[in-house]
């Protein structure tokens, strides 16, 4: 299906803190190393299935948090040892492309293709996101201009950044030029967004060859691009480890968006339409995970009584939802959360009280 | 204080099943032997308080279930064993007062006054209640009338019956006579009877002689009568246990209410006003129990964000309530309930479901 000259890279960034799903997502075990939806897999060995017939195993690499390598390890045993790369302090997107980009440059060569994945998404047609990528790929190859996969709104959503887009001279058919990004928008701008046509979601999924992203750092973020450089060199030599627990953390902090990609010149986007859901938070349940008559999302011993719209997730323990609406219920162990579904983003209060107390134990 | 010619005895009526309050309340311990508002003291235990000052521990009487006889022994040391009276089925309050004025009107003879009290009620104002019982028992010790104890309405609550009172001639100041009772009426009606100053709340204690009960009894429902004099006349013999066996299930199953006080020539009510509630379900705990600025009430590990007047009730777990109003969230061991405060007469509902799934473990 894929025919490049040289193999595919993909680059899987699975250092999230999932903090948006606490109390199920802990900061020993966050959402990419869960079933959100009760799957057998995890959203993480998903991403990697999504990616396996464009990419083998000995080119998928996964970055995370030094502390979740065993995670890794024990989800994916089929990844090589050597394409764990462990960030020894989370930097955001920009560097932990950049890690992957300096090994891949080293290991691959500048001009390979690399698909840059975020590990806690989902995707319902996972054949036609492969499409989709395949094409990326495809167009990667052949230039040095940046892609990113752009979703054709289903709806209005405000949890989303959105991507202008216009046609695009001198590009394969189904390849169109990005003209800005877009913040979250308020409801009336999404709707606005969505009715024009002139919108996208902006996925985090990316494609380009290696040097063009190392070019973007070297243009954008010159000090990134100079550690880069150090951890190529270090690549596959007994230093690695130590110099990259010397030279990451001196990385800036900065997301690929915001550090790169807003900057771009050549940046192009390929639509798409997938069932793509970022799963940002317990209400996204809802969307993409199966729900009853009544649009509960339900995983437990559940009983509900004239109840709608709700999210309830509990384990072994028996729980009873009468006469709500639009209400979040997680039960664990040891913290049981109870949120209305317009509050869901003030999850990371409690997290922070939490913390304040010094009871890092329940985070 | 009180100044009678006999001894004043106390019925405390602790037969019922706080299905209201799962599921705290279980079938293997309700209510009233719970300390629902986080004191020491159970319920049941507050309401023998209540009457101490007016009554020894052996004119005391506590009428049970069978199977909640080993909890009233356990939270009630002071009250001999012979003053425990145990029925053998549950026939709603009619039988369970005639079966305690039966043992009464043997040991304490027929003239003696009753106080009937449920065990499941709070009172704010202790002394102000006991004053309003020891006004009415001295009333009931010179007359062969019965007497309830009205309370002046606080607001318009509509889980309450009430009684419609007017002047009684020939009675002592502050003695009213009963005109009738109202079932529990909308918010409109509660609403009219409270403006009106005609109507009181019916608090379900009650005063009388011991004769004059089981008078009532023979005129409104004679077969009940007719078995509170056989169990009489086995009090206190070896025949007693085998006669309350056999002949207390053949009682009709009917409260006073319904089937005495309604139909009763001489009934009076004595008005008062001293805090009381009967806790009728989890929303009246935010009435009866301390609440934060917030009107949430809160007992266990709680963080609230943006969360007013719930009722939150756990124990060692942590629980975040975010963006609520108006819900109960109560945790325990093997069940959750997260209900709107509106629905909350639907927990019946629950409890209908898990008796026909066969899990009684968890009524």
């Amino acid at each position: 299906m894929l025919n490049l000259q040289k193999p595919l890279t993909a680059v899987i960034m699975a250092g999230g803190r999932g903090e948006r799903f606490w109390p199920k997502s802990r900061t020993a075990c966050p959402k990419q190393f869960l079933s959100l939806t009760d799957d057998s897999e995890t959203l993480l060995q998903k991403t990697v299935n999504r990616i396996r017939g464009l990419a083998a195993p000995e080119c998928i690499y996964i970055v995370t948090n030094k502390e979740y390598m065993p995670l890794v390890r024990a989800q994916l045993p089929e990844i090589p040892e050597q394409n764990l790369l462990s960030e020894p302090v989370a930097r955001n997107t920009a560097p932990c492309i950049a890690l992957a980009a300096a090994v891949i440059a080293k290991r691959h060569g500048s001009d390979a293709v690399m698909t840059v994945l975020p590990a806690d998404h989902l995707v319902r047609h996972e054949a036609l996101c492969a499409d989709v990528l395949c094409r990326a790929a495809s167009a990667a190859a052949e230039s040095s201009a940046m892609f990113t996969i752009g979703i054709t709104p289903a709806y209005a959503e405000t949890g989303y950044g959105y991507i202008a887009f216009s046609r695009a001279d001198h590009m394969p058919l189904g390849v169109y030029r990005v003209d800005s990004f877009k913040e979250k928008p308020d409801s009336e701008t999404a709707r606005e967004y969505v009715e024009s046509g002139k919108y996208l979601w902006n996925s985090g999924m990316f494609v380009w060859q290696v040097q063009t992203y190392l070019d973007a750092l070297q243009t954008h973020l010159p000090k990134a691009a100079e550690i880069a450089a150090e951890i190529s060199a270090a690549c596959d030599t007994p230093d690695f480890d130590a110099v990259v627990a010397e030279q990451f953390p001196k990385m800036p902090a900065i997301s690929v968006d915001f550090g790169i990609l807003e900057k771009a010149e050549r940046l192009y986007t390929i639509p798409g339409s997938f069932g793509w859901d970022d799963v940002g938070s317990w209400p996204a349940l809802r969307r993409v995970a199966k729900t009853d008559t009544n649009g509960n999302y339900r995983s437990g011993d559940i009983i509900t009584v004239g109840t709608r719209d709700c999210v309830i997730s509990g384990k072994n323990k028996l729980i009873a939802a009468i006469g709500l609406e639009h209400i979040i219920i997680v039960d664990t162990d040891d913290a049981l959360l109870v949120c209305d579904a317009d509050s869901a983003q003030r999850i990371k209060k409690v997290t922070d009280i939490l913390q304040e107390q010094g009871r890092g134990e329940l985070l």
